[in-house]
């Protein structure tokens, strides 16, 4: 049962971002198993989840895609179907685009259904546009994604003072993603920066887009 | 149980306004809870109503963020939802909005669920556009959400004269907002004139904004 | 039972025209009560509903108000919620709009649950833009309604040729409305006219923007 | 029940066309009804449908009027209301409009409702704008209502080559509309064509727009 | 059951395409049936699925017509409908449109109503836009179907360079759809290289716009 504190595998980059970031690496369902299994569980989308044998499966239930013209995100599966193998589902919800609202009604949708099920619903708090890395919008989005009742929340790592702030003021447990590519030194720190103030991660293309994902694991988990 | 004239704290600038209304500010739920307990309820999120223990919960249905780029609410909590913890649900209703006939649609739904599960509606009136602090607007849009069925009303004050026109067309108990900051003295003075013409209050920024709330709350509770 | 021919108050216009209608004058739900049985009936919306006691209470389920910005009704209270004090319930359909064809769903959705429910359908046949009162346009919608399915409609009196053909070619009972405030002896004529060829009056303005209200109400029973 | 080659009194143009279409004419359910007897049955919409008394009530459940903006059909009877009084149901798909994907999901809807109720769906296939009358457009429309699952097609009659065309590329039975006024013998021509390549008529303007309706029927049905 | 490898007959141009593509053709059920019944099955839509008697009948539930003004498929056909003759059940996913969005919540709704009834679910996986015949976004757009949980994926085959990632990347079983009319021997090699790298087929056109369409339906199956 998702506690908060988790470093988690995140494995969406084949719905988010596409064959650039995997083109040439084994994403077989098998693999992403064994490496969530050296993890503490794993956030996909339902045709993964259906196949990993992990702890701590969290099902993705909306989507955007790398050849959508809007930056929204769609409803991809219901928890009804997620809830046969999921641990905990979640959401995205972009602040800052022309679909703020019905993204807001979405929320609500499954929120209420997942909750119907038993199972705790993980906001990813994404601004977007001009504020997509602004520290203020981070803390803005993250907060507001446990006023309106999320468990959980995912948000951007934006250097410690930010992680700091939006931990500060939040009153859920608060995961970090891994964001793109960078130095593994910088990963691991961030990890452990995450841990001290209380804060799990979530990592994916930092694994994905290096050769050996499975060492880079054990060394998150050991941070 | 509701019955209007209650002097309510007010909660949901984390959604509606954001860090720039709170950073600084110790806005923990049970901070939060401590206030509420000293005045006569708390208008929140579903967030928040989850953890903060007081009469007269009142959970806040719909939002509209500070990052959104359109003018309307939409629903981020269902009624079933709420009903676990609510005394009451509120719903905000713009009018002069491009989105009017869809916020519309919108109190309707809400008023018909929680109506079913025995709840009380309260209805924020609030014009927007150029008629957004008019008299005239306030008291069209107040006396409408009566109209159309709310149990309670929500809106603002704009004086004494507009305030008392407002109560006189009323047939359901008013809250009036406390707005935005104001010298202290002037906060008082609408509370008490408020609650000479029966109507009742929801103070947020007012006590937010404010080193010592939790002493502001108890002088708006004795004013 | 509505039945065809009654000379109802009309009390929609804190809705659908504002405080402009309304200023200075007494519109408690206690006053309309007193009026409302006077007459025939009442056309009013779900709040005012709840609060007078009459024979033949039309609730409005549909809204339009004045600071919108589109042309358009929209639902503001379901037939089951209505229908613990409704004797009938009534929607507006306006016709040649951006926004005809939502309407007719609208119709639809309002139909089916009211005839559920038992509850007959008054549809307000009304015409907008150029044609708001072309003669041709009224004659037109106020058939449609009855072919696609109205139990009655309610539509403008636009002189006695004009309304002559309405109720030609109809085949449930029509109400006409009374429109603004004209000379008092205009009012009591085509309430006449109407009743000598079997259709039945609404009147709304006539009365509320008259100081006499009561005596008005009396002499349209009358007359 | 309806078999296919039947032919039909069209009632729907005081919904589609207006009163251009039938003033001075007796409309009257009763009048409507007695030509309805006089032929194999009847299109119309719930309002006639009601009244009537025939075999082969086809309640058309969804309507375009001549004041709307839109080239659009929107559903304005429920397939349960319907079934009170119907033995079969209709609903018209236009084609080369910006709607054409919203009136699928229409289509879709009604067929599985009707099926739910045992009622067969008769799909008015008619292209619309450049192509209204392209005889491609309608082998093209009749054709995919059929391969979406209509069990009845009605569809303009173009003259014999596109008729037949039309029939024989149909794996259900179809309807050609008898189209505006044209001279007598036309109108008998084109019946006498429909039936001898196995197809039914529906005829409406050509009955209407006489003052013989009744002869006039009588003889299409002896043609 | 489908397993994946069939080599399946397309028949769903009378729907997508239009009269070009099968005036002068025999497209009756009895001959769509004939040459399923050679094949290892037929996807096509609900109204010839009811006529045809063949093994695996895969409907189509989404349909896309060469008179719609958008790039984009709607729901023609309910589960619950389909679920009387299919053996599965097929969605389009379009991607780069304006309408991606809509389209991903379209396979949402079928997807979970399809696992409900114990039916699979096979998407097209189609990308449209400048990268239609994009060898990337064919890659992309396949894998990602079978992330939101597509039980079979169907797709372009771009050449065997392509068609070989697009299974390298698969964790479901994969058909290629054969395209336009291209030579004989092309068609029969994509079939055999198909087969060889563990995929199905779905031929449509290619059959249909050849005279001796039963022929090649078993040339293809000796392949």
């Amino acid at each position: 049962m998702l506690k908060g504190g988790e470093r988690l595998l995140a494995f969406d980059h084949a719905v988010e971002h596409g064959p650039d970031d995997y083109f040439g690496v084994d994403i077989s369902p098998e693999r992403i198993g064994k490496i969530a299994r050296l993890m503490d569980g794993i956030i996909c989308h339902i045709g993964i989840a259906r196949e990993v044998r992990a702890k701590n499966v969290i099902v993705k239930l909306s989507a955007h895609h790398g050849m959508m013209k809007q930056m929204s995100q769609h409803l991809v599966t219901s928890v009804r179907e997620a809830s046969d193998v999921a641990d905990a589902v979640a959401v995205t919800l972009y602040t800052g685009t022309p679909d703020d609202g019905r993204m807001l009604d979405m929320v609500r949708q499954v929120k209420d259904e997942a909750h119907e099920y038993g199972l705790p619903l993980l906001v990813f708090a994404y601004p977007r546009g001009k504020l997509k890395h602004d520290r203020k919008a981070v803390l803005y989005a993250s907060r507001m994604a446990q006023e309106i009742g999320a468990d959980f929340v995912k948000t951007y790592y934006l250097g410690r003072q930010s992680a700091k702030e939006v931990v500060d003021y939040s009153f859920r447990p608060v995961y970090f993603g891994g964001g793109d590519r960078k130095p593994l030194k910088k990963v691991l720190d961030e990890v452990r920066h995450a841990a001290s103030i209380g804060a799990g991660v979530a990592i994916g293309r930092n694994l994905w887009k290096r050769a050996n994902a499975e060492e880079v694991a054990k060394m998150i988990m050991e941070a």
